[in-house]
């Protein structure tokens, strides 16, 4: 067997994906001609972008528990990215984003076909029936794949309840996501908590676990690989929160300061408004929010957030975040050639652009 | 073994269900205290209320092909009320409708909460995005209770493709309903073919093929459920189509022309328009989707539905598809004490005054 590599693992996973998409786009065309374009906006959607974070931890927590490379588990750990498209069509729709990687989010696409094929009635509410009704399929769609891994021998049955408690976890994640937008107070310990759940957990820690209870891993290495991604969740999760505010549209494929636009009160927004004096903290809290924030607006913000050294904290934060995760994995039972890729990830993952 | 009645079926379900739904909750609540309301929430309309239709259609496609009763079967059938569930508040979300069962739909519901405490920002957005992460969280529930059904012993490896494709179908359906809302012409073919689709196969024909496969049923017996389920679910929808036009909102939960004010274009309003005169056309065609359809124009939609003969066609039709799959049913292997319980739920399908 050729040694194990990040592209080599993310061309499996996408073979994985594209076959199993096609073949459902193929399904849902013979149900009736008019899903064929919508079916084929939510392939393009999956296949054309994606970091695959999720698919490829788990493909290497599956290796570094032991297990060996092939079909089946490419197709188990894709079953991953599945469950994140309908987070991501559902998130944007929830947060009235207008755009995900320089394309329109899912509603405003077909919000724009509602226009351009001149239909009948609200075109906002077609796109937003279209969006749930294309990410229950994804969340659908996930179950199904993990099933045809089962069939073809992925070792299952031990790995399937932590699948089910990570998508448990995401949806309560994103729901106290949105219960903190519209609470009264904003503070630290809760959106570190929110921070730990929707992206230390669901983002690396139990994509880990799950290839790792896939290779049939003892306790032991799922608890150590616990240790290793929940701080590089954490971790992940900051960088996140840089990107939302500092984030370069060009590359990130957000406008710039969507966060702020959309009000989110991440652990980097908490940690500013604890540093920075009262008028700042207003200028803060009259952006988050606003749709209407002007470039100037946010240059504001921006200078904000540095000045009270917020963002120093918060890359101070992501380094020793990080240097944690590392020192764990090191102590770890894990294979030693799958650490090398584990550490690449997790430099990936720190240190992104978008 | 006693012999099985529908009640004694729907007992077995709901219990499956209260205790599936319990343990979730509790997991979710020492996820974070609040998430608890939610939790509630949902589990509050899973549990009060619903006629639980598929279950007990699924339970007796089981005992039809032979199946013994049981603690996994109750379980793996009662997982079609989850996904059920998730398409209803998704549905309701869609629609923009108020009410289900008497109750506010879940997104109105956390529009109400968001007011009744004072929450910032805008309350219809913050109940859209609760609608959503509960319907979403219903779907993944799902195949958490399929899996443990599974672990218990219920037979599954050949009803899960099943399932999956029960649910593929039915968010197709979906998307069709909703595609046909804002497409120009509206014409009876469209409105039958999705009307299967929806309602034809996702409410009786899979349901009964599912509990079928989980007693290890013969191709043969699937296809005679095939011939019975189909015809009853159109029935079953077309009971519907006249229960959302003329069904008295005390008894069905919903207020009184829902149908027509959400501008759906359903079977019997296809008859309609292909029966009824120009002027009686434009009456029709300009109370669709109008949302602030008043007492009067209501009884005038009525009376030209009833005037041109497309209600008693419409019933006429009902009697039809009853009577073929009855005789389907009367024709196909099924055990025969179970062929009596099917009949009472096919009456009870197209009898149903809600």
């Amino acid at each position: 067997m050729p040694a194990a590599s990040i592209p080599a693992i993310r061309t499996e996973i996408e073979d994985a994906l594209s076959k199993f998409v096609a073949s459902k786009v193929a399904d849902l065309a013979l149900i009736d001609e008019f899903i064929a374009p919508a079916a084929n906006t939510l392939s393009g959607y999956i296949l054309e972008g994606g970091k695959r974070f999720r698919p490829v931890f788990a493909y290497l927590g599956y290796l570094g528990a032991g297990g060996q490379a092939g079909r089946p588990i490419a197709k188990a750990v894709a079953a991953l990215e599945l469950v994140h498209v309908c987070a991501l069509i559902h998130d944007d729709l929830m947060d009235g984003s207008d755009t995900r990687r320089n394309q329109p989010s899912i509603h405003r696409s077909f919000e724009k076909v509602h226009k351009e094929e001149n239909m009948k009635g609200d075109g906002a509410r077609f796109g937003a029936a279209a969006a749930i009704l294309l990410g229950d399929l994804a969340l659908a769609w996930s179950d199904a794949l993990i099933y045809e891994a089962g069939s073809e021998g992925a070792l299952l049955n031990t790995a399937l309840p932590l699948f089910y408690e990570m998508r448990q976890e995401l949806m309560a994640g994103q729901y106290l996501d949105v219960l903190e937008g519209v609470r009264s107070e904003s503070n630290r310990v809760r959106s570190s908590k929110i921070a730990k759940l929707k992206s230390g957990k669901y983002s690396i820690e139990r994509p880990l676990q799950f290839g790792a209870a896939l290779a049939g891993s003892d306790l032991e290495l799922l608890e150590d690989f616990s240790k290793f991604g929940l701080p590089l969740g954490e971790a992940f999760q900051l960088r996140d929160d840089v990107l939302g505010i500092f984030g370069e549209p060009a590359i990130t494929g957000k406008p710039s300061g969507d966060d702020i636009k959309e009000g989110k009160r991440t652990l980097l927004i908490a940690l500013t408004l604890e540093r920075c004096n009262k008028s700042d903290q207003e200028i803060i809290e009259a952006a988050l929010g606003d749709r209407t924030l002007t470039e100037a607006q946010l240059l504001q913000v921006q200078d904000v957030i540095s000045r009270c050294g917020a963002l120093d904290q918060c890359e101070r934060m992501i380094t020793e975040l990080f240097d944690n995760a590392v020192s764990a994995l090191n102590n770890s039972d894990c294979n030693g050639d799958i650490k090398k890729l584990l550490i690449e990830m997790a430099l990936a993952a720190t240190q992104r652009e978008k």
